[in-house]
């Protein structure tokens, strides 16, 4: 059987959140499985010295502009969120402790928190926002606080963080294809050559 | 009739030369004329802050991969030259120098000049090959080095690199159609659908 896409993501990114809504049904047309890993995007600003998208002068008006625009070339709803950059550690930790117990689960978990920031405006940086996103999937409340809190989750993401970057991984979505990294919601039609013809 | 698309570019610009390549073909699918307009890109630096993308931790290694996949993608011929970055005012000065007289000459010098450097690792800073690759259309050399160093043509120069700039130029390959920016070689498949749909 192949091996899976590697998905490296921040719920933060709104590129991210775009590929997220895409390459699972891209990677089940080639029979693939996705891996997703929230990890901390900050890392890698630290890696590049690169400053935060947005706040580039010219490039980060733009920016703005193609967050939307390519959701609405993607059909994908969009909504710039009235608070950002914000900490995603707790969601990514949530995650994290949720994959440990059902792979399934985690993935209905981290499509809900993007969605809860990207179309909502929710405040994923705050624990009761998160408690409320995984309630909602019959996830008990005071088990994920406590869960969140735990040196082992804590670690784990840091280490799929420190992984990541070791992979190369610079800015979000970014993904892995049989070694072959890829950058960008914009390259999913480049990894869809690449899973038909095995590299080109 | 419909306003041309303006295709600003630096002839440096390892995507610019994958999209010199594809947007003509692409205009006139729905008939639209492109104006091509080189520019110095370093001026865009001086505003972004941003540095040379292939000096950039990660990214930068990232993004010499991802040229030479991008133009297999594309089935464009391509090879990173051996000098890299280098200066491109000449070969700029000498396009708008052609166009004041010849517009459809001085298009088969630009697609010259990228394959130059692009496909042929020609050093196109050098003032001896720019007259070159004239000569090849039929260009005179020494029409050309008087040309490139008339004040008039270098004050066009900068005045189209201010002016790109104060479109919200902040990298190449950029486009505007109908107002609307696009930024990069893979913004073609959105600005194709800009152009069915007379925008989205």
């Amino acid at each position: 059987m192949a091996e899976p896409i590697e998905f490296y993501f921040d719920f933060s990114s709104p590129y991210a959140y775009l590929g997220s809504e895409m390459i699972d049904d891209l990677a089940a047309k080639y029979d693939r499985k996705v891996q997703w890993r929230p990890i901390m995007l900050g890392a890698t600003f630290q890696k590049t010295g690169l400053p935060l998208l947005v706040t580039i002068p010219l490039k980060g008006e733009y920016s703005l502009r193609d967050f939307s625009r390519s959701a609405r070339y993607y059909g994908i709803t969009f909504k710039f969120p009235t608070k950002f950059p914000l900490s995603t550690q707790t969601a990514a930790r949530a995650y994290y402790w949720l994959h440990g117990q059902d792979c399934a689960k985690a993935r209905e978990f981290a499509h809900a928190v993007f969605r809860a920031y990207w179309v909502n405006d929710r405040d994923i940086a705050d624990l009761a926002v998160v408690q409320e996103i995984a309630a909602g999937l019959g996830i008990g409340k005071d088990d994920l606080a406590e869960a969140v809190a735990k040196p082992e989750i804590k670690e784990r993401l840091k280490a799929e963080t420190d992984g990541a970057i070791a992979k190369g991984m610079f800015g979000a979505p970014y993904f892995v294809v049989d070694g072959e990294p890829f950058w960008g919601a914009d390259r999913l039609p480049q990894i869809e050559k690449w899973l038909q013809t095995g590299g080109f």
